[in-house]
């Protein structure tokens, strides 16, 4: 065991699992019915007294039910998913029970067209009847229940993964606590679309496909048939989970060696790498198998099933968590942002993150990406293991979620003593309310007001950081530009939308201010004042672009782009039709607050919290 | 004739021109040699006595000599560049005579691998030898001496033919006088190659590749061979030629009656739409042409052949005008810059624009682009053809060219009298220095200071309209980002880099600065000034952002994100080790010229001119 190291799951043993069906057989969502239905499954981790610790991964297209650890000891690659399952990792196996299996129609283990067919004795080949992402995780829900499991902690997929991982949320909403999409979307785009095309026709149109039925009589494996075919239409797919950067790097030209004219090879790099990808899959994958499942993965598509992405997602009811990739151009992230963004205007709970990936697609597969395992850490719930681990051996969710909760309640209402501002949003905001915060930092504000008057908050907020301190406090998050993030959010569907300090940072103000209305009824907005005497006094008698407390940066490198007075905000205001319902003038001088009582706010505020609203003042 | 346009060249008579070939052949760049070599060519427009107004049109992969125009008055598409080629247009035949070739291993009746070789009485097959984009380019050359020309007015190509347009102007630097690239790149992309080596790989794994020797005996055609693989092939290569949205919009998706699961055929639009484009190529190329001028393409590699790019463009003489597309992900713009940045580097005169393009690389083809056609129309200062056409009934390009220079000399220099700062400028400028003008406009001052001081400058801009004025100029210019276009420009590149109004538009004022003084020896900026009486009495009697002539905008909608005050900029260089050689304070009013004269600049200047270099103050 030298070799496996200490964070591995350690030797797994693959299990099947033989789903007991009637006479009728296993019943496809297309109306087909299968004879029979056995699925190969991995487990990592003990399931807990309660059952109530089992996170079920979902494979992506070509990978199996083998997402963690080792086969044997003399196994040289380990699961497909390792950086993130295992003990003190990401989906840490001391607390969790993570389920992986073999996907309907692969070729690993679970029924698929290389599968004997009971009624006939020989392998199903062409006669497998189609299937669908549904049947994908009705047989996982099989799996499930056959195990005595009643509810997941939590659903995880990547890629093809995400697709199922959805479904499950949305047609099995009460069996799923937490949901984890990630690069994903909820249908492939035209793009991705014409690869798949491409890739089936090529293997299709190799003459040893022979429909289907290639499988040496008897001796149904993988490795028989269309291998040509297959191998070109890995190459293609290859190609699309790789960054343009990516495959750059791979990009070694002229090996003089590998080039030869009369056979039209480059000798680059490109080709020998994608050669030996070729090669290295069709020793594991069926050509039906392959078939079979792009088909389901092409037919998915939330919005034409369901009417409308809305109607989709309306339905669920765990929290999500939906992380995408920038690099990534099959599963583009302006596409799998509309997963988060429709979860949104469903009112349900769900956090986004955009990560800065040169990987392409593939950085789901984590191996480089350690952001995703602290992004999911924490949305899991165990950043705080190590403390529950002190208090006790075993440490079950609920010690878990006890320590969690009892290290941020004692924290988070200090910060309204902390910061006048916040507390005079807390005496603003009603009980109850939905409340968006743009540019939330960490979640600290919502997580405060979520105590004191039981909001429903979400943040906004651009940076990873803040990202991970939202998680940390259970706060959903959506990671954003404010200059681009309102768009997609439906009219009406906050109650109060707070701006802090950032109205001066944006690129457009106005249209900000205009895009928090509409998706507001009210604003709250505060901004340092550049009329206060302080700012003014500073340019006049020194000549100099002013800096203060509130105004803390030097001109060339300051983050605020759009300086402006309270009597300017006042103006814009009154220009724009927007209600100014109370203003509140903060300054930290005596002078500043005696200005103020003067009747002299933009002389003597340093800075200003704004109640806003529609309609004229 | 009623259906031909007015503005088609009409119907064009392809010609075949026979290279006189000594008993050894047409030598090849590899050592071997084509027994014979016949090009077919079409010509749009006809030959000036002079011989001086051939532009060659170089085809790209796929396409043939048949660029414009129609072939009988039944033929229902025109030439493959038609939007861009005939009267009136952007390269316009009443001026121009266009000439464009099939090219060498192409399958339309230039010499290539479907051809009887003469030795043989045999198609060539697999007998025909590599080529090289070289091979291509010699071949054109020999069609262009063989018609008695002995100079080009410009070469052109998209794509791959920008390959060949960009070899005209290396290797036959005499020969060019101006070089029109679109959508092209110095190499093809690791992704490219990818793809292309897929590509390639699916014809020949097709068992009707025969290895080449596919062609019925004794009828060598188009339509023979591996067509199965070959439809696979341009299938994917077409994904490659569209952006991720055109692609989308394709995706019409689930026409019922095309979904047919026992074959794994969605019935998406983008399944119909990529198998008819196969279907209709596979009718108009041949399998063997398509792997020879691929290879060719694949083995473009500049940096590679010449040692570097620097190296590789150091003999060009000509013009360039480089245009890349942004949605253009097969050659991306930010490889195809790289043809610009060196091009500056080496101090060649070359035009850069960043087209903004939501089709994909097959936008060089022109038809949704009508900015292509302007900038190109500029550029061969054809702009005033309109004008020249009134004074000779025949215009020639001399009296084209001479009614452009008087129309633009006329009004250049009155720039210095309108404009006091532009005057300060002219003042600073050394003759015949070389000059960088930062967000140049129309380019204006360029052309202005090229008259008075003999300068050699280039500009750079952001918008379109700037680069198209400049076009009109003769000026060359670079479209770029000033907050990023600086960073591929060599150190010391320039005597002076001058700045005008923008340095507090930028994102990162600070930076700009330190880049200014890397590419030049000296700057010229101008700004206004935050500490002038005016701004500072604005901001403490009105309470308000000042507006005045020099800071016209809003708080909420300014592109000034960076306010800064004289002495704050004195400030800047003296911490940053720039050294203010001169300050020029401007101000429209008495009381701002008596501050200035009173030592009081900071509160007098309105507007500020600094020359500055390196070095403490």
């Amino acid at each position: 065991m030298s070799k496996i190291p200490a964070d591995s799951v350690g030797i797994v043993v693959p299990q099947d699992f033989r789903v007991p069906v009637g006479s009728a057989g296993w019943p496809l969502k297309s109306g087909a019915h299968l004879p029979e239905l056995v699925i190969r499954y991995e487990v990592y981790g003990e399931l807990s007294s309660k059952r109530d610790n089992v996170i079920l991964v979902c494979a992506p297209l070509t990978a199996d039910a083998h997402a963690a650890g080792f086969h044997s000891e003399q196994d040289k690659s380990a699961g497909w998913w390792e950086p993130l399952i295992g003990p003190g990792k990401a989906i840490d196996t001391r607390i969790y029970c993570v389920i992986c299996s073999n996907n309907l129609a692969g070729c690993r283990g679970t029924t698929g067209p290389l599968s004997r067919n009971p009624l006939t004795g020989k392998p199903y080949g062409s006669s497998f009847p189609s299937i669908l992402i549904d049947d994908m995780v009705n047989a996982q829900k099989a799996l499930i229940e056959g195990l005595g499991i009643r509810k997941l902690a939590a659903v995880a997929g990547g890629s093809m993964g995400g697709f199922m991982a959805m479904k499950w949320a949305i047609e099995y909403p009460d069996w799923v606590d937490r949901c984890i999409i990630i690069a994903s979307t909820t249908r492939l785009s035209g793009q991705a679309l014409g690869f798949e095309t491409v890739g089936r026709g090529i293997i299709t149109a190799d003459p040893a496909f022979d429909s289907g039925d290639y499988y040496t009589d008897g001796r149904p494996a993988v490795g028989q048939g269309p291998i040509e075919g297959l191998k070109h239409a890995r190459k293609l797919a290859h190609i699309t989970y790789l960054s343009a950067l990516a495959m750059e790097r791979k990009l070694v030209r002229f090996d003089a060696d590998k080039r030869d004219p009369s056979k039209f090879r480059t000798g680059s790099g490109v080709e020998g790498y994608l050669n030996y990808q070729g090669d290295k899959f069709v020793e594991r994958f069926d050509a039906n198998s392959y078939l079979h499942i792009t088909w389901a993965m092409d037919n998915f598509d939330l919005e034409h099933e369901y009417g409308s992405l809305r109607a989709a997602f309306s339905n669920v009811q765990c929290e999500v968590l939906n992380i995408n990739l920038s690099s990534d151009w099959l599963f583009p992230p302006h596409e799998s942002r509309k997963i988060s963004q429709e979860l949104l205007n469903n009112r349900k709970v769900v956090t986004s993150v955009e990560l800065d990936s040169p990987y392409g697609h593939d950085g789901f597969l984590v191996e480089d990406m350690p952001e995703i395992s602290s992004i999911i850490q924490r949305f899991l719930e165990e950043d705080h293991l190590d403390i529950a681990s002190k208090q006790s051996a075993k440490p079950s969710l609920e010690n878990l979620r006890a320590t969690h909760e009892a290290i941020h309640a004692h924290e988070a209402l200090q910060i309204f003593k902390d910061r006048k501002d916040f507390a005079l949003v807390e005496k603003v905001i009603t009980p109850g309310a939905r409340v968006l915060d743009l540019g939330c930092g960490d979640g600290g504000l919502i997580d405060a007001l979520w105590r004191s008057r039981g909001i429903q908050g979400v943040g906004m907020e651009k940076d990873l950081k803040g990202i991970l301190g939202c998680l940390e406090r259970d706060v959903p998050v959506l990671q954003a530009d404010l200059d681009q993030g309102l768009a997609q959010v439906e009219s009406d569907s906050f109650d109060f939308v707070i701006l802090n300090r950032t109205l001066q940072e944006v690129r457009q103000p106005l249209e900000l201010l205009r895009e928090i209305l509409r998706v507001g009824h009210k604003a709250i907005i505060s901004f340092p004042n550049f009329g206060s005497y302080k700012v003014r006094g500073g340019l006049l008698f020194n000549g100099r672009m002013p800096m203060s407390e509130n105004l803390p940066h030097q001109w060339h490198n300051t983050p605020n782009i759009h300086l402006f007075t309270l009597d300017d905000f006042k103006d814009l205001c009154a220009k724009d039709q927007i209600k100014i319902e109370a203003l509140h003038c903060l300054s930290s001088s005596w002078l500043g607050r005696f200005l103020v009582g003067a009747g002299l706010p933009n002389l003597g505020a340093e800075q200003v919290v704004a109640i806003v609203g529609r309609g004229q003042s």
